[in-house]
């Protein structure tokens, strides 16, 4: 017999208010279609395939939230990522690859240890176009789009309380292999936010530094921003970046609007790196995309992406079609 | 404090008919004594051993079904198997190995992306002997035993509805790997059955091809059947296996009765490989059961089961007795 | 939307006393930050670090108890350790590292299937100082620290009902591998724990034997207790080991103290190793911590540990502080 986990609507229906929650079971999976060729990272030729991640990451995690009193919570949160066409891990070295962390809030903000994202990322992910999906071409134009480690391990995370609209958040990464095996990747990393996000108006800048064991370095800033007009959505962002060997100077914009249960999203990237030797590379591309929600939890959405590498006449392009459940 | 799942039950108590339920966790765990001497694929040593997987493979997961409304619903299945024994995954490479499915059902039946069973599968568990268990020696005699991708990667399966008990289903693995990496493993598959189940009588047949990244193929046929009485069960299935290389002729029978809370079990399967250099190979064996239930969620059993490969002259034992718990 | 697990009580507010719960969701996360000096082990830099499992290691699982009727239970167990700094599994061959096991209980007691602390091991834990936290010096004095097998793979453990306070356990684990692979360490392994404890009194006896597959052996032998005078509790245990090659005396004393929600402990381990051949290894170290309960399932936390091998004049300190949640 299996049993089921119930909704805390059911807390108040029984009229149980003194018996709390103390986790919550979650997750979301997203499987599609697709058709791809990619000249720029692959052999060029065309193939359909069954694929996970489409339109978000499949994940699934364990949170919860204790009211310590006095206005104090004790949170966490334990997210693994996988693959839902072949049920294989985010990442095989660790159980919880997404986040993983224990902390405290209250009227201050709120403060977690752990493997937490850097503060530079809740930005990134904010402003980015088509609604920060797997479907917006940034992460393939963006030199950063693997870049940057977007989930640092030993890391305290600071995100202030909501002054009026402005927030702010602070994270550290404590570089703990830095000495022990010189040579190792260093997660020593510094990232910060500052966000005035007030009804349809969103501003934002992030900062992030990622010091190497090796002695080279990473150092992101990034401003952007969004206006919801009720019948359209407009966001853009524009990152520089300045690593050891090259530096990039990248933008994109977006455009969404709803229709009822239907929202179509166009997104654009581009992307300049003028490494230290050798020539300039851009890259630029769009996106089209449109979901469909079946229900709150259930979406059902298509789309199609392209980008180029100029100079290279090398392309990418990707057409595909699935569901995302969220439960 | 732990919080303990509840199971749907309290739903009606509480009167919170408008509650929903988003996932179910559950399991199956088995552990047992077993003694067994292997001559065949072992060293002949006769050894004493604490074993998972004895009755029922383990396994916990997460499931859950969401109704979208006009009778469709969404579901979502992430299943993972592992050995009570030591703790240890059933696949080191994936958390989920035994299922990883999202898709949608309704009156047509359902489609479920992801990694499947094909439909093959399906009826080849239905018409095992004793009650597709472990303890059923039809996967020792079989030569598709281990043969057979019996959950594949990239897939796309199709369950039709239930038409006065006839049913079928159709399941596609993409073959993403085999322009890629040329020599690797294709997972390129298709399987499909159809099957008649009414009453005290069932009726089946499945059929599943295997293409492979190296030119080679498999190609199996499967009918079955079986007959409730009542007092006793009967069950028989009879499959062709055509690969590369070798032929394969083999059928097992199988018949079980009901005493009370007791049920018990005899399985025989017989085989015969044909390879297309060499010698027949010609295994067969039979297994004797009983299962006990201590309530509907837990049971108590012991078996034993042996086979040979004949000419050869060596031979297969196994005893064992142990506990399988769901929940 | 995110679907919650709900406090069994809810089943009495809602009246609903024949809904079973059959699966408990639970867990622990520990981190805090730390400064170590590890001069014995470690390089002798001082570092700051980010860590999980300061106070204890943090763990998440799953259990149930299903009750048979005449006072028979079926129950289960699946506990997997990580680390909250890194999301990494505490063992990455097992999904569940720290328990997995399946069995029966009533009022003989119970009897478990799987993967097991041995019986020593519960004597163990249950007398070490500083409530058996990582806090507790021993791990790192005592030479047994990472030398025994503390969980024991294919394994049946039986823990006897409590008799006017005394109960014991034995445990056995079958050493599978031993014929199989020569060479490799077996994990076969007796061991039992007989135990008084009643009101403020413990005392108790534990005995593990270790047989490896190379031949060589090693015997665990402790007797321990504890008494609370409400005021203060004290604990001490004795150890002494036998093993191919070295023997072991080793012994460690505990003082705690509640003054409200905070409790203060102080504990001090000492070891001395005699091998066959060399020197005598002396270590010594002492441990100092605070616990403040924010809630019954959320602590903070600080601690000292120091530790000194004798006449080698190399030391190991360590400060932390953080938070554990328990879910």
């Amino acid at each position: 017999m299996k049993k089921s986990l119930i909704a805390l609507a059911v807390l108040a229906a029984a009229g149980a208010a003194s018996a709390q929650s103390s986790v919550t079971l979650y997750g979301r999976l997203d499987a599609g279609l697709v058709n791809v060729k990619d000249e720029i990272n692959g052999d060029g030729v065309t193939r359909n395939k069954l694929e996970s991640n489409v339109l978000n990451n499949s994940l699934w995690g364990m949170k919860g939230s204790e009211d310590l009193g006095g206005g104090l919570k004790a949170n966490f949160v334990l997210e693994q990522g996988m693959s839902v066409d072949t049920g294989a891990p985010a990442n095989a070295e660790r159980a919880f690859h997404r986040q993983a962390t224990v902390g405290l809030s209250g009227s201050f903000g709120s403060v977690d240890l752990g493997r937490n994202y850097p503060a530079y990322d809740t930005i990134r992910t904010l402003v980015n176009n088509t609604a920060d999906t797997n479907m917006a071409v940034t992460n393939e134009v963006f030199a950063n789009g693997g870049d940057y480690t977007n989930r640092t391990n030993n890391s305290i995370r600071f995100n202030s309380a909501d002054y009026s609209g402005f927030s702010g958040a602070v994270s550290y990464g404590f570089g703990e292999n830095k000495d022990v095996t010189p040579g190792a990747k260093s997660t020593d990393q510094v990232s910060l936010n500052v966000k005035y996000a007030n009804g349809p108006v969103l501003a934002a800048y992030a900062h992030l530094s990622d010091k190497q064991a090796d002695g080279s370095s990473k150092k992101y800033n990034l401003i952007g921003g969004a206006y919801d007009f009720g019948v359209v959505r407009l966001n853009a962002g524009y990152n520089t970046t300045k690593r050891t060997g090259s530096d990039d100077k990248e933008y994109q914009v977006g455009v969404s609007a709803p229709f009822g249960a239907t929202t179509v999203y166009f997104g654009y990237a581009n992307s300049k790196t003028d490494p230290d030797v050798g020539a300039t590379v851009k890259r630029s591309g769009f996106d089209l995309a449109a979901t469909y929600a079946l229900s709150k939890r259930t979406t059902a959405y298509a789309g199609y992406k392209t980008y180029e590498v100029k100079d290279a006449n090398k392309e990418f392009t990707a057409v595909g079609a699935g569901i995302r459940h969220v439960f």
